[in-house]
This record gives structure tokens, C-alpha cells and sequence, in this order.
């Protein structure tokens, strides 16, 4: 068995592996502890390379213990695109684009709920509920449907429509709840024993931190067992950062990979950004957030969020709804079909970018966590004009 | 180079490469032709393992001439998902869906395309049309907008608007037309000259094709260099049965497959189904066709396509409306957005095996091939209603 238990990220206090029962008396989270003697064992650079390319080809450093408790789909080993940045004026030295849109649930929250639907599995859970902005209830509905689990997932009431669509289709009880995240989280913790669900939300069980941890697999694997001096990442609970930072220490323990953390930046919309502001910079607040996986007023860990961002010498940035809106038009005409949350990561590079915040040596990787058009409305498309003479078509192509 | 020629997949004329002009005299298609033995050098079974995984690691058999020539979004190597056969009453031995949903513009279509406009590029060509029902479409903006080349897309009028939508976010020039493709096509045809425009309309250039080939290089090398015995496949122009079928002689003469042609289904919606009628069998036509990929009235190389199903020994057949929802539900229950093409297929494989068709130790692979959200309208979202009590989560979590 590679899980030897849990440490608390905070105080360093140990205890048994749980599945439930994060927050430590000091008030941080207990993640999940390897023992890594065993993992290298089996697990070298090596034998990866013949592995299925998913990403449980990570198996020894993922909790789950049988295989017949993996439920997966497909998800991780995504592409991690170059991004010619010489078309823009950018004064680094490379672009990544990790393309996680391409999971099976059309997002990055494929990897976590792959983790924890399989610990659910593994322990016999037979209901699970989650809060969510949206793709993380698309993914536990997606898995808990392919395991038999029942799922249940609350959403806020502005949640894009197409999105708890994808809840429905693959079979969760899906429920619109008024007010934001922290809300939708209300009902899950109130409920919980009246319908004896198991809650999946952001770090309330171990899985989806280590499944968000393969991102940080697949950056090293895919760089050649390098990493890149800078993740801009869209930050609401934040359990991508951690579980990248939570990867690195994990590869630099088993001596895949040296060299210092990068330098983990946090993208937030302008109108909800508390890892901003706890960072002491000032936010224009005139505007109110989008529905998007960043909105969350209230991060479970912000603690260590900050410590990671302070410690690799990263940062927070807010951007507008403006600036999303124009980034997800130039990646569009790259040929990536960004969500507002994807495109906030190149908005965050831009921004950072004309501050002088990078070096001309840096090398960047951007996150896009999904799709285009799950956020999609179809206001206006019931006027897209039908083509019915050469006329109109001479003229469409002048313009 | 490996690319030898071209030869006509009927009389076997042989001819230099050509860019376009593929329809020979006798009235067949015009199929690339490579040079095995060079190919052999450099291609092996071995040499592949450690290339990246996209569909260019099988770069020695597609058409493309120089590296710098490739526009590549990360396009190919989709998982091949096993599905547990024996939750449904089904006398095979077992059964795959290729996850062509997790291309990089959300369908099987990334693949032709990246060949397509990669040779464009090859070329120097500056401005590219095409007929589409519409995920073709969708791809070539992707591609040309990623290669800087102008893109113009012709669609029925009835096209689902997500996919009109995602083709302009790509930077498109997207117009709906009266009709179906075929008069999308004499949109493209006609105006060739004026607007100085190449078509990438299906066989209408070798790059599409070749792209398919590789879901059957995939294949075989995803079942370690074994065919299945099935292969159900939704087809409209037909140019991934034909890619496929190409595929697997081109593997056999390279000596890494043995064995007979997987048997090639064709998978139609009643209402078009013109493979299904030319092969004899009665379709009852009460329905129209709904707007999907698989409605195409005059498949340009019918003839071929007919041959490739005679002689492998497969079939056609035609599904309904109802029974193609029916699937998407089964398979949303699994954890997989299908579109209805890829519903379609599971439809097919439930039919055929109520009608005794396969044999107990058949192994089938079925295609998702794209997502079910670019087909989603907004019908009923806007009353999904709001959770405000614990009476109506009882009442809905009972039900």
C-alpha cells in the first residue's frame, strides 16, 4: 500500500489515512502522505512511458488501493500545446497552453472526481452530493453514474443552463440554489445526514487534490521531466494549486525532477477575488463576478493557498470580464475554444506581462479548464441570417 | 517521402500526388498511395511507443511533406473506453467506444482537417471553403485560424446555432444556406473562381481521408496490433469508413496486423439513409432526417463505400429519432456525452444484436464522434426550477 496516512499541511501533525475529516485542529488541511520508498518501487521514469496514457499511469502516487475500485473515463494526459509567442508581444521565452478541456467531462474536474468517485467505490458509498459552480457537479455526476453512485449536485441559481444540463444527462439530481457557492455548500452540510450523501466538495475528502495532482504529473512528464518557471492558474477553491505543488514535492522527493517550485500565479474575475486582496492589492470591485469555477468568496484553505503563492514567489491577479471576454477571442482564433476561466489565464499573462512582471527567460504554462460552450447562451443565434444570394456574400467577405 | 502517388481505389490508375482533382475517369476516388518500404525505415512498432501521443506519431503515412508544414492542436490518440457488456443483455464478446468527443474542436473531425489544412499550408494556400453539416466546419476554423489561413464555412439551415457559434469563435466567415450539403456544396463549387477559395469539401482533397485513416491506426495499436471483429461506424460522406479500411491494408502490408477486415456497419438516421437502401434493405421513411452529420443524401463515392461493406461483410442500418435519444440516455448513464452520431452507433449495436447479427465472440468498437453539447438548444433550461425548501429536495430525491 503507497498511502501511509495523512499530514497536515499547517502544523506537519500525522494521522491515518481517512476519507473524511480534512480540517486539522490548527485549521489547515490534512492532505494525503505517500510512502515513498514503496511508490519508487515500481514507479520510475521509466515505466511510465509504457503506461496507459491516462492519468492513472500515476497509480502509486493516487490513494485509490484495487484497481477494480478505479472508475475512469479516460481523463488526464491532456495536451500540452506550444503557443508561438513571437505573433505577441510578450517578453517571455516560452507558452504552454495544457489543453483540459479535452477530459472526458469537457473539463480540468474530470481528474479530482475520477479520484474521489473511486474512493467512494472503494468504500461502498452508495449517494455523494457536491456544491459546485458547475463542472465539478458535471464530472461527479459523470463518474458517480458510470459507478452506480447516486449523485447530487447544487449549483448556484445563475449557473449556465447547458451546464446543469450535462448534470442531468449523465443522471445526477441537479438543483439550483439561491446565492453562490458557500450556499450551495449549506445545503450539501445540512442535509447530509437527513439523506446520508457523502459530500465531494472542494477539499472535504482526500480524492480530488490527488487527482488535480496529475496536472502536475503531466506538466513534468510532458516537459521532459523539466518544469516551467510559471503556472497561471484560475483560482477558486484552489485545489488545482495545491495539488500541483502538492505533485512537484512529491517528484522532487523521488528525485524526478530538481529545480525550484514554479512560480504559482492565481487568476481571479475582478468582483470576487480574496486571494487578491489577501495578497493586499487593490481590486476594483464596481463590478459583480461572473458564474464562473472562480467565483468563491470563501476558499476552504485560503491559508495555504497564500502560503504557496508567498513561497514560490508567485501572485494574484484580477482581470475584467472585459479582458476574459477579449482573451477568449484571440485564443479562439488559435484554434482553442476557451472557457471564461481558461481565457482568464491569458488575460492574467497579458496583464502581467505589461506590468514587467516576467523575466525574459520565463517559461509559462496556461491552463484552459474547459470548453467554450458548456458557458454558451444561444442569445442571438436565432438571428444568424440565412445566405441566399451572391450579393450578400461578396459583401460579408469585404468587410 | 513516403507519399508515392495517387491511386483510383477503382480501376487502380496510378498518378503523381495531387492536391485536388480526385475523382478519376472511371468515376472513383483518387486515394494517396505511399512508399511502404521507405516508410518501414523509420516506421515501426517500436519506434512509435516512445513518440508524442497525437495522431502525427503515425506522421510517415500521412501526406504531409515537411514538419514545419504541420498544424496540430493536439488532435488523435482519444481514449478507447471498455464498456462492461454484461449490464446489458448483449451476446458479444466485447465492446469499445473510441472517445472521439475528446478531439481538440470536440470531434472526430480534428483529424481530417489538421491533414487537410496542413496541406494547405504545404501549399501556400491563403483561403479555404467547405460544405458541412457542421463539426467539419467547426474544425477547419480551428485549423485555418490556427494556420492564419481565411476559412469559409457553408452549412444547412438548419444546423445546430452552437456549432454555427463555434465556428465563428474560431474567426470563421459562417453562412447558413437553404437546403442540405449537397447545397452547401454548389455554394462552394460555384464560386471557387471569384473568391479564389480552395475546397476542403469531403473528397474533394486527400487530406481529410488520410487524417480519418488514423482512428484505424489507433485502434489497432490501442488493442496491441489486434483488429476488432466489428466496427459500427455513423456515416455520412463516408470518409472515415473509408479511411479506416485504408488504414488497415496499409498495416497489413507493413506486416504489423494479421488477420481478416474488421466487418464495417454503417450507422444512418431513417429518413437518409442512402447506404442502407443501395444495400436492398426496406427503410421506412415517414421521419425526416434531424440535422447530424450522418444526414447526407449523395455521399460523393457511394460505390466505394458499398464495396467496402460488401467485402468485409458488414452491413448498414438505419435507426430512428427515438431510439437514437434512447441511446444518448443509456449512454449519458455511463458517463459519456454523446452527440447524436454517436448515440447513433450504440443504437445500431442494440438493434443488430436484437436482429442476431453478431457472433458470441465479437468484439465491436463504436465511435462518440463529438460531444452532445454543440447540439443543445435552450429549450426548457429557462425553468429549471429554483430549490427553496427541504420539502421539494425530499419530494424531487423520492421520485
Amino acid at each position: 500500500m503507497t498511502r501511509a496516512g495523512m499530514v497536515c499541511s499547517g502544523c506537519g501533525k500525522q494521522k491515518p489515512f481517512t476519507y473524511e475529516e480534512l480540517t486539522c485542529e490548527c485549521g489547515s488541511t490534512f492532505l494525503v502522505d505517500y510512502d515513498l520508498e514503496y511508490v519508487r518501487k515500481t514507479l520510475t521514469q521509466q515505466s511510465i512511458v509504457n503506461r496507459a496514457t491516462t492519468m492513472w499511469r500515476y497509480r502509486e502516487l493516487l490513494p485509490v488501493q484495487s484497481p477494480q475500485s478505479i472508475v475512469s473515463l479516460g481523463e488526464g494526459w491532456t495536451p500540452l500545446t506550444p503557443i508561438d509567442v513571437s505573433r505577441i508581444p510578450l517578453s517571455i521565452r516560452k507558452l504552454w497552453m495544457k489543453r483540459e478541456e479535452l477530459n472526458p467531462t469537457g473539463s480540468f474536474k474530470s481528474r479530482g472526481l475520477s479520484v474521489a468517485v473511486s474512493l467512494l467505490k472503494e468504500r461502498g458509498i452508495r449517494r455523494a452530493a457536491i456544491a459546485s459552480n458547475g463542472n465539478a457537479g458535471t464530472a461527479l455526476a459523470a463518474y458517480a453514474g458510470c459507478a452506480g453512485i447516486d449523485s447530487i449536485v447544487f449549483v448556484p441559481e445563475d449557473c449556465p443552463p447547458l451546464i446543469i444540463r450535462e448534470c442531468q444527462r449523465y443522471g445526477a439530481h441537479t438543483f439550483r440554489v439561491k446565492g453562490l457557492i458557500q450556499h450551495a455548500g449549506q445545503w450539501v452540510e445540512s442535509y447530509k445526514h437527513i439523506f446520508d450523501w457523502t459530500s465531494v466538495s472542494t477539499l472535504r475528502e482526500p480524492g480530488r487534490v490527488e487527482g488535480k495532482k496529475t496536472l502536475g504529473f503531466e506538466l513534468a512528464e510532458q516537459l521532459g521531466w523539466r518544469l516551467p518557471t510559471v503556472i497561471i492558474y484560475p483560482t477558486g477553491g484552489g485545489s488545482g494549486i495545491i495539488g500541483m505543488w502538492k505533485a512537484f514535492k512529491e517528484l522532487r522527493e523521488l528525485g524526478f525532477i530538481q529545480g525550484p517550485m514554479p512560480r504559482f500565479v492565481s487568476v481571479q474575475e475582478i468582483g470576487c477575488a480574496p486571494l487578491v486582496r489577501a495578497l493586499g492589492k487593490q481590486v476594483d470591485s464596481a463590478e459583480a463576478a461572473s458564474p464562473t469555477g472562480m467565483r468563491v468568496p470563501h476558499p476552504p484553505d485560503i491559508v495555504l493557498l497564500l502560503r504557496i503563492l508567498k513561497e514560490t514567489e508567485g501572485t494574484a491577479v484580477a482581470v475584467s470580464r472585459g479582458e476574459i471576454e477579449e482573451a477568449r477571442r484571440m485564443l479562439g482564433n488559435r484554434g482553442i475554444s476557451a472557457s471564461p476561466e481558461g481565457a482568464a489565464t491569458w488575460a492574467g499573462l497579458l496583464r502581467l506581462n505589461e506590468e514587467g512582471w516576467f523575466g525574459q527567460d520565463d517559461q509559462v504554462v496556461l491552463f484552459n479548464t474547459a470548453h467554450a460552450l458548456p458557458y454558451e447562451t444561444l442569445a442571438g443565434t436565432s438571428n444568424i441570417p440565412l445566405l441566399t444570394n451572391l450579393h450578400d456574400l461578396i459583401n460579408t467577405l469585404r468587410k
